[in-house]
């Protein structure tokens, strides 16, 4: 591409209201330019790009036996009623009219499209497995669309979903899914880590999210030093310490704490560590409330403890006015010693194994020392309901855990029968019998990637782009091309060259100033730079530099030849 | 592939609800599925056809010299208030409101969006000419929504855009564009014509239609068997008659005609050829009534008529009540001769040459005969508001008008400063001063062409496809593979072959009888079909046959390679 025929348009100015390094980026580049809030148009510069994306995902997903589709974006409300969707999926899912008064919606995802076809065309258990994918604009109507095309209301995903009898066929595909995304990743140069997931509110018995790795990322995963085991934080199990509890030692007493609510305050009043008090957070649970008990420096991980018999999914704290009128005490100096027996205490394995510990004296302005499990408070259930932490065991018993930023852009899934069971989608078994199918769903997020990379690849100068999702490998820049005809031609010589050897190659030929013209490339993140200047003709070399090195090099035309091939 | 691995999904009955036989067939061979009115699922199948086009567009596109890039389907209803196009576009335009209460629609085209981009981000005349296009989705809520794609509401379409300072500059991208799509049409395989088109309510200078012909298309157009001259019905020139109007040679006489009120009925009591008859159409003009005169056996041509300063651009006929009030006279019995003063009589050009003609009598249950123009009749005006008929010389002097039928799969447009000048888009003229820019515009209906090519190439046992669309050039069937595990292994390896030469191939593995696997196969329409049997091998010979052969025949695997290089 010669970019005097490109629409190149880059500008200097951070803009205002983007906040993250991709964002900013992307529309310093002329990637994007937002059309309306979450609404993004794709400059040829992005649209490059994202296609880069979506040609390896495309290529890895048929490689895996995915037979490829194309749904309708607009879909019928009735569909989306048999699973109950409708409702559920609440003010995300965008709802629309068309002039016959009939309600539809613009699809977030397509497991109803994909269940109703599949009831209609799969018949027998000879036609399974099958997985199906499209490569489709979806919507969701995000209340706060923000950071680009990061979150963005209208992106680019590929949804695949397959069919199976059985849940080894599925676990097979699943399987193949996950390899398939791992060299999807791979080939596209981005530090990613697969993580196993949280099922939620779908169920389902696996899930693996695939997250790119960045400082930025909204999603906080743990991995392992010592093996291959990576999770979301919200599922890493916290295994229990090995170390007992210890016999207590102290009396329990109580003391005054005036003004001092939090952990950080009362130890250092008291004087001990945070890992020797014991907070306890009151919640609502189904039936009136429930005290979780965590060692002093740990989180509480809402997930697991969503999961509590004693809880629903998404629970609550207690406000204050329940708080004191269940326990007569003010937010800030409430602990399981002396709670009434009717609030049930779920005590973390960590906090269980604590002894003589600090907590809450259950009377305002006092804490309790030297308390005890079993003598001074009672233990309605040991569970894991903490978050994980830097250097945690990992749960598979090898090595330690560490903590990692990381920005979600694949998920892996097994649904099994929800969907395929509330739409009736069944095939005939080998003896004649209708079953119905077990699903498995798998999803990346095309548009999302371009940026995730960005986070993860950038300096001052701009966005430094892997080989393989660059708009173009190479640049080809010539210094004062109408000063030096002899620059232009040889610069032209050289970008055919390229060309011709398949490499994917930008002639800078806009007449610009060099300083400008490399801040361009380095702005767009091309991988490669070549200049050709008069000098370097006179020494019968050219100007190397990669889009990583610190300072260019002379190299000859046969070089460059070798480096890029 | 390997059929066994692709989802195929013929079905043998012909749908209920199909009324063309693209429609039909893209069913029957399982290429799409609805999901609801003007809803399609495109099938593995269907996806297939559907990207042989979509790449084509977008190889020439890219060969002349456009940039892709990509809008949001979903756009902001104040855009589209700018041009006015909100209102005006009426019910076709799908109006959705977000979570927050904002309009937008679903874009049926992108003028707005691109040109909104245009204004922001071309500055000066050195960035022009550009030529921008997408292909992605678009959505328009027709009423009744029918003939499967090729009327649904969601469809792809490619869209461009150019900008440019100057009419020449404009001239020349169209006719790039002109010239681009006459090379994807041949590229396709498909039989069409460019033809000149009303450039209607947008006004704009020149329009082309790209016709995919088929006697099923719903457009009329002519071509002329002298010359390269193609166009819509409603825009070809009717020539005026070269031979001059006789003078009057019979008097004017009333004869009574009780219940004769077509031509038909009239010629036929009087024995006059419909040549020699009047017929005059009472229509509501600007200012009342205005009256249209044409020989007996011409149609009226409504887009010319609607161009008569007289006439608004969508006019109605006069209705029963109102003829009576202007002329006391009924429906069926109106003529030139005696028509009150204040109604225009504007007469086409054939029929302002003829003398001594019939006419309404403007007298209930009587014409005239030996009506003459000037002496008899008042005219107002002489104008070409006729429809071209088989046989009219062409309007360029060259040879004679034929008619034929074709879909409309591409229009190039002229658009000028419509919607440049409604969103201020101007850039800086080499003098530094602000001008609006012009603009053309470019579209191809991809998801039509699948079936306006299914509409030109069919026969009783289903698609015939060209090459280029095919979902594969070659079928591999193999006879009995399970009893003859040599003929199983032998295709494979020609399987194998063709693969390895680039020549896309589908194996036919389902282990189906013959009979099913060829109409399977002849259905889809895949343009070669192989057949790998015992007898074959036994024989050393392969069983060849085009799609549109009649009879298959015995090659050998070298002549079979030749066939297909």
């Amino acid at each position: 591409m010669r970019l005097s025929q490109f629409h190149l348009a880059t500008v200097k100015e951070v803009p205002a209201d983007a906040e993250i390094a991709s964002h900013q980026l992307m529309l310093r580049a002329g990637m994007i330019r937002k059309l309306a809030s979450g609404l993004y148009t794709w400059s040829p510069l992005g649209l490059r790009v994202l296609r880069k994306v979506e040609n390896v995902v495309r290529e890895e997903m048929n490689r895996a036996g995915a037979v490829e589709m194309l749904m309708p974006t607009i879909q019928p409300r009735e569909l989306w009623e048999e699973t109950g969707r409708w409702q559920k999926f609440g003010p995300q899912l965008l709802k629309i009219k068309d002039r016959k008064e009939q309600e539809f919606c613009y699809a977030p995802t397509a497991e109803e499209v994909i269940t109703d076809y599949a009831r209609n065309e799969l018949n027998s258990y000879k036609q399974l497995p099958v997985n199906f994918y499209q490569i489709q604009t979806k919507f969701r109507d995000e209340i706060r669309p923000r950071f680009g095309v990061m979150r963005a209301r209208e992106f680019l995903m590929k949804d695949a979903y397959s069919f199976h009898l059985g849940q080894d066929s599925l676990a097979e595909t699943y399987q193949a899914m996950y390899d398939a995304y791992a060299r999807i990743f791979t080939r596209l140069g981005l530090k990613f880590r697969a993580v196993q997931a949280d099922t939620g509110a779908i169920g389902g018995n696996a899930s693996h999210e695939f997250q790119v790795l960045a400082d930025s990322g909204e999603d906080a995963i743990v991995f392992s030093d010592g093996s291959d085991y990576a999770a979301n934080v919200e599922k890493a199990e916290a295994l229990a310490p090995i170390t007992p509890r210890p016999a207590p030692a102290a009396a329990l007493q109580r003391v005054d704490t005036p003004t001092q609510k939090t952990i950080a305050e009362v130890s250092a009043l008291l004087g001990v560590s945070p890992t020797q008090c014991v907070k306890t957070l009151l919640v609502k649970g189904r039936d009136g409330l429930v005290a979780l008990c965590l060692r002093g420096d740990h989180e509480l991980n809402e997930v697991k403890a969503g999961k509590l018999a004693e809880l629903p999914d998404e629970f609550a704290l207690a406000d204050e006015a329940e708080i004191l009128a269940a326990t007569g005490t003010r937010p800030g100096f409430i602990g399981p010693a002396g709670l009434p027996d009717t609030i049930p205490v779920i005590v973390d394995r960590s906090a269980a194994v604590l002894a003589d510990f600090v907590c809450g004296g259950n009377r305002d302005g006092t804490h309790h020392t030297g308390a005890n499990w079993e003598r001074d408070a009672r233990i309605t259930r040991v569970e894991d309901i903490r978050q994980v932490v830097e250097g945690d065991p990992s749960p598979d018993g090898k090595g330690m855990l560490h903590l990692a930023r990381g920005i979600e852009v694949g998920h892996v899934f097994q649904l099994g029968l929800k969907y395929a069971e509330a739409l009736g989608a069944t095939v005939l078994d080998d003896q004649g019998k209708a079953q119905v199918m077990l699903m498995g769903c798998y999803g990346i997020g095309i548009s999302r990637i371009v940026a995730a990379a960005i986070e993860q690849r950038h300096d001052e100068a701009g966005i430094v782009w892997p080989e393989a999702m660059a708009p173009w490998r190479v640049s080809v820049c010539m210094i004062n091309p109408k000063g030096n005809p002899e620059v232009a031609a040889a610069a032209e010589s050289l970008y055919q060259e390229l060309a011709a050897r398949g490499i994917e190659t930008v002639l800078d030929n806009r007449g610009l100033r060099p300083g400008a013209m490399f801040a361009d490339m380095e702005l767009i993140g091309i991988p490669h730079r070549v200049v050709v200047s008069e000098r370097g003709l006179a020494a019968g070399t050219l100007e190397y530099r990669a889009r990583v090195d610190a300072e260019s090099r002379a190299v000859t035309r046969d070089e460059l030849l070798g480096l890029l091939d």
